[in-house]
């Protein structure tokens, strides 16, 4: 039976009493509006933790002024019922004023890896980030924390701040869920109209293409991203915010493939900003 | 029988264990050259708590380039015998790379009350403190914390810091320990020259000063100001950094006094920078 809790103090008292009885918490936390992608997050929360909660909480402070921050879908029945059927016994939806109280001045700092891609285009977003999931830590306490690959470089700044804190939590990160066309799952994907839906396509089309080439053998950079850039630059709808690639998972540059990079994408359709990305893996030499 | 522990996964396991045991965690965080200041901590947590840890780390992220790290008085043997003297049962000791590992990028920033006092004149001290309490807090899992008010700013940022970022720790602050002459302790009052030393009186004095204008009636704080700059001009070898009255615990600017304000002082002697504070309290009109 799902339950529903609102306070910082009922999400407490809820944890204290399941792990006096020794169970492991697993946390999944979203903004809303819950895809396919998230309930794998919670199908697997379920599979390797006795409880699931997952936080439903559109984060102002991860938000720039221009963005949309009160556009996004918000959609809560809809939500408890697909978290229902994933597994989650509890969603934790607070109010902004709960979790960012009257007063409020601290903020967690991941510097380095936020210092390029969605870090440069979203001054502050990896701030919100950072300090979200940390008073998420604090008050669920979890044994472990499920994120989605399809937030890349998110991903990474958790992780970062969990090991930089020494915080006592296991941060997984589960593949990019994508429809059959191949366009990631995305809350922001219900904002593009049906022609930009179709030129979305783009994304994962060059993102294969530089797969494909580095399966052929290609392992320059400034190659890969041309290549990229032309298969974008062939969808006239879509407009490149950013397109990249660094070494994985310290985001460093690279000029030559080796071990693992990421590619990066954040192209806007019309008024979406749409983000995806993929692993190269280049076998070390034998 | 006291334990020294030095890597966080030691200290990991010993939570582990007499949380297990629901004991209760204090947690006194020092940088060591433990003084009474500190064993009135210690003594305290040992009277409300089951368990008492003393972290003993002189954190170099809070130190500036120009400040005393390398100088800093590191005592570890004699801290060892006094803390065993006040109840302590563990001490944490780690060396610098336990708590900040190769590539750690994430610090914490408490805003506002940073932003006077010792955080003009120390910049990224604050930070460095509520990066390390913070890791402290997630390292060692403490119920309550102990702090002296000898550090008055200190305070106030990570009694912010954990009701910002949530943390399930209650910060008790314990009050200024003196010399019978009235000098507040502290590890650096051993960098003193005997005619520092002498000199150092002054502080205590100029505080005493406001107190008793205050018991007179005055509440003008540009006068009372005025009062503590005047004794502290008397003694030729006081170096003035910063003397100010804040409102407390908010430090917003006053004119007038009203309920509690924080004296707050930064004063050097040779190359010494002593601090010291105290709250002027005004009864409510009746």
């Amino acid at each position: 039976m799902l339950q529903v809790l609102t306070t910082v103090k009922e999400m407490r008292a809820y944890v204290d009493r399941v792990r006096g009885e020794g169970k492991r918490i697993g946390l999944v936390p979203t903004m809303g509006a819950l895809h396919a992608g998230h309930l794998t997050l919670m199908r697997q929360a379920k599979q390797v933790c006795d409880v699931v909660i997952a936080s439903i909480f559109v984060n102002p402070t991860q938000f720039g002024p221009q963005e949309d921050y009160e556009q996004y879908p918000r959609v809560p029945e809809n939500d408890r019922a697909k978290a229902a059927t994933a597994g989650v016994d509890v969603i934790f939806q607070p109010e902004a004023g709960e979790i960012y109280p009257a007063g409020y001045a601290t903020y967690v700092e991941v510097g380095g890896i936020t210092e390029k891609l969605c870090g440069l285009s979203r001054p502050g977003h990896f701030r919100g980030v950072a300090t979200v999931v940390c008073k998420l830590f604090h008050i669920v306490r979890p044994d472990r924390a499920f994120f989605g690959q399809k937030d890349a470089q998110q991903t990474l700044v958790i992780r970062r701040m969990a090991r930089d804190l020494h915080m006592d939590v296991a941060v997984d990160v589960l593949p990019i869920v994508r429809e059959e066309d191949g366009l990631a799952l995305s809350s922001r994907n219900v904002y593009l109209s049906p022609q930009e839906r179709t030129a979305a396509r783009v994304l994962y089309r060059s993102l294969g293409t530089a797969e494909a080439a580095v399966r052929e053998g290609e392992r320059n950079v400034t190659k890969l991203l041309g290549l990229i850039q032309s298969e974008l630059a062939r969808e006239s709808l879509a407009r490149i915010e950013y397109a990249e690639i660094y070494g994985y998972p310290e985001l460093n540059p690279i000029q030559e493939l080796q071990d693992k990079a990421l590619v990066a994408l954040a192209v806007w359709f019309g008024s979406t900003r749409l983000i995806d990305n993929t692993i190269l893996e280049v076998a070390a030499c034998s």
